[in-house]
């Protein structure tokens, strides 16, 4: 034809405006998905001038979307199904009701100032992304204690079920593996691995690690606590027996204690003082009326200019046209919206698969802070609903939210109970990790994300059958719910064509990033999403300069 | 004489009431000192009933002691040299003016709301004494972040000069160990020390505990961390490379690393909220006008009676007298104070040396936070000032106060500086740290415990010359003050001296215990010394019976 791309665009515009222009680049499939955008996003006020951008989902990711579009000078509004925002990110309080797919519903009745974030509940230090906004919108943050060495490890079959102190378990397994590694040095094992100054070095190195004896044996140390602790006058305490490395190694039962060590599990973690829907409610109130609520999506269709998308509102059926549209829905959702998603897009909400974390959180009085000298933290036991999750907030008040079992539950024998089964096995790693506090649990909540309506799903577990983990994935959280890190984009079909858009959608979601199952992930997504579209809409304008941008 | 003891005593009674019944049985070596008094007390409220205690000093024996004291029905008065409570209990805000021996006056401006506790700043959870007051006093507490896995270590001759990230540092250990430990009993190295089934649950052990790969390497894991973080999209992070075991273990770097491990330092720390000397001023709040202020004791007697304790207050010489005595002082003062102490004591107080711990404070904007994701927890240099300690409090607030150099300054170059050269040494570990950074620190706030009167020592070292201390002392606590645990008793005859009474006087502070340098220990010794005077009491009045016991 003798006309560049840019001549031709530029025509495109002059000829139908900036609205032509974009559909056009749509449709050359130009301005492909840019992967960048996980710097801070930098978009001049006016970059969405007149253009119109329809945002599904009110979760984290939706939420995030349109506060930055609206920064950005986009025209935004959110369809959010529910009353509330923040989707998988809520947290329940007494008056509140759980309502679930296929179980009686749940009212809350504990005290004031008692909740429990029966979604995330977590904020490492490294997600920057989450706990700035948290800074720009005034939510106040308090440390999260996801460790504690005063709490318990337990296994039916190892000790007869005695419960384990973790500081125990942590030190001396580090003694235990010095030794026998000191043993091996000392009888040469190594010498050609090391100089002779860092083999001298190691040797001194493991004396502490240990800590060993002038022998070399590990004989417990104060680390792992005290059977009689230390005190005035002649109380100069009695230091506990070490655990044998027999004995830790006897089922498994030094699971959990790496735990504190997964990158995103480290410490420093944090939470919003009083509850972690602190955050949506934060950006639910910055955005005023651009979310509506109780407004579920039905449609959603592609159009010349971009989307139609249905909904209802009040019981009547809406709809609302944008030039882009923002995916943020579970794909668990989209299984059953009519739509015009080109088939690879369909085939991935067709395979995907989520998992059905729970969590069952009881009110009681702190015996755990009273009676045991834990504070916050978790403890793991083998059996049973695991792990349990003390407190960090309200620390020294009388009663507080524990939580006893948090896991995938889909496919698994506890998947399959009734509710009352359900709470009697959460009772139950109680009683064997704090004999005779089982009965102190009172108020039970049991929220199964898999029957929550509009989730039907915790976090997407695999994109496509059979397709490959992340490395390491369910290793480092051992006794903890196997949060799947992304699948591995190289090898995923289904992943890349998500993070894809298709034509005027964009997918948003922790599933659209590596940081599945976190916030992070979802606010990351959110923002490539819309240096996406933002790349899109300038280069549409810079194509249909000529005309008024207002016209769309 | 054919009577009993028990009738003598009786007898003294009868013919002198209550006091002379305690009297002759201090003559006499009756009711040596109980040491099982860390179980909580449980006094009759009528106990003391008529009997007077003087408690010198309002530190946190003191006030524990008052507190008891008068639940117990004992009539009190608690001297205090200072116009505050809390003695090492000390927290500077601005307004404050930090007062030191052969120094200039500093006064503080901090902003309203940021603080350092310049004496003793955490509160392990299982110091249940002092927690337990807290509960009862109503002082609120939160988590101290002891431990931060983003903060740093540095050392000047170790890569350059370069820091490092604990979690780098911390998980490339274990791996190192674990690969090192898999490579000696892949080659059959302990097969004679483990069973089939234990070498072959000790393998999988270890490549979790590293981790490793199938081949039994350590090869970094994302428990180290990300040289860039995984995000949305194809971002799927990159891992640090592993640090190697050579350069761990070049000038012992690895220092450190374990400090969060030590049993009085391990996760949950906490601290009051605002403060920790909400502590003192809760329990001087209950008092009221039992403690004096700006009284200090001039001379401590031992009479018929019990003791007669000179002090002056507002300049006027004054004196109480009473029948037992609690001398919460520090050692150092009681050196030139008069008194009647038997020799025993006097030697002890001649011979001692105590500490001396600084710390170096400064406001800052809180790059640790915004810049470098630390929240909380210390980090370590090998040279200079060390440990950097990060404030748990105001998080996310835009200014914040930390700590640069918090060790015993005591026969070190540091404690030669001039007051400008100690600053400038303590601003540079921040530059070594956080280069660019050190110039963002202000407000300067140093405070020697040796220089500060009324104390002249952080916490007592030795009781007498050549004493052993207690075995792990300074081991655990690698580049952090070395709180020295309590020396060995049995072989201490000094500490042994201490902790029985002399005479009416019973000894408290946490000098008398096994847990030197923290509140718990001066808590729990005045318990002690409570308990012994109480069993003291009752035996007296018993002997006394006949006569009221109020006449003393």
């Amino acid at each position: 034809m003798g006309v560049s791309r840019r001549e031709f665009l530029a025509r495109v515009g002059q000829a139908g405006g900036f609205q032509a222009a974009f559909v056009t680049m749509h449709s050359l499939g130009l301005m492909a998905p840019s992967a960048a955008a996980t710097a801070p996003l930098a978009l001049a006020p006016d970059t969405g001038k007149g253009v119109r951008v329809a945002i599904l989902g009110g979760g984290i990711a939706g939420l995030v979307a349109a506060y930055e579009l609206r920064a950005a000078g986009y025209n935004c509004v959110v369809l959010e199904a529910r009353g509330r925002p923040g989707g998988r990110n809520r947290t329940v309080r007494g008056g509140d009701t759980v309502t679930l797919q296929d179980f009686p519903a749940q009212t809350c009745s504990w005290e004031t100032g008692n909740y429990q974030n029966v979604g995330p509940a977590r904020l490492p230090s490294i997600h920057r992304t989450v706990l700035g906004y948290c800074r720009k919108l005034g939510v106040e943050v308090q440390v999260e204690v996801n460790t504690s060495r005063s709490s318990y490890l337990q296994n039916d079959n190892v000790e007869g079920g005695k419960p384990l102190v973790q500081r125990e378990v942590i030190n001396d397994t580090r003694g235990h593996v010095s030794e026998l590694l000191m043993k091996c040095m000392s009888s040469g094992a190594l010498d050609a691995d090391f100089s002779k100054d860092d083999r001298d070095r190691m040797l001194s190195f493991l004396r502490i690690y240990g800590p060993l004896d002038e022998a070399g044996k590990y004989n417990g140390s104060d680390r792992a606590g005290y059977l009689k602790p230390a005190g005035a006058g002649n109380d100069a305490g009695v230091l506990s027996q070490p655990i044998s490395m027999h004995t830790l190694l006897e089922e498994n039962f030094w699971q959990g204690i790496l735990f504190e060590e997964a990158f995103d599990m480290q410490a420093t973690m944090m939470q919003p003082v009083g509850g972690m829907d602190r955050i949506p409610y934060a950006f639910a109130k910055s955005l005023g009326d651009l979310v509506r609520y109780n407004a579920p999506v039905t449609e959603i269709r592609k159009t010349a200019n971009g989307v139609r998308i249905g909904y209802t509102e009040g019981g009547a059926a809406k709809q609302v046209e944008a030039q882009y549209c923002i995916c943020a829905l579970p794909l668990t959702m989209l299984k059953n919206i009519p739509n015009d998603f080109s088939a690879p897009y369909k085939k991935v909400i067709d395979e995907c698969t989520y998992a059905h974390a729970y969590k069952v959180a009881w009110e009681s009085r702190r015996f755990w802070e009273q009676d045991y000298n834990i504070y916050g933290g978790l403890e793991f036991v083998s059996e049973g609903c695991s792990p349990i999750w003390f407190p960090s907030g309200g620390l020294f008040s009388e009663r507080g939210v524990l939580v006893s079992g948090y896991t995938d539950e889909r496919s698994s024998p506890f998947g399959r109970m009734t509710l009352e089964q359900k709470l009697a096995e959460s009772r139950k790693s109680i009683e064997r990790l704090h004999p005779g506090h089982g009965k102190e649990l009172e108020k039970p909540i049991y929220v199964g994300w898999g029957y929550v309506p509009y989730n039907q799903g915790s976090w997407i577990q695999s994109y496509a059958p059979g397709e490959e983990r992340a490395p390491g994935a369910g290793v480092n959280r051992q006794g903890a719910p196997a949060h799947p890190t992304a699948a591995k984009t190289g090898t995923n079909s289904g992943y890349q064509t998500l993070i894809a858009a298709d034509g005027p959608i964009y997918f948003a979601g922790d599933h659209c990033s590596h940081i599945v199952g976190w916030q992070e992930g979802a606010a990351l997504s959110s923002l490539r999403a819309i240096q996406m579209i933002a790349d899109h809409t300038n280069a549409a304008r810079l194509a249909g300069a000529h005309r008024s941008s207002t016209q769309a």
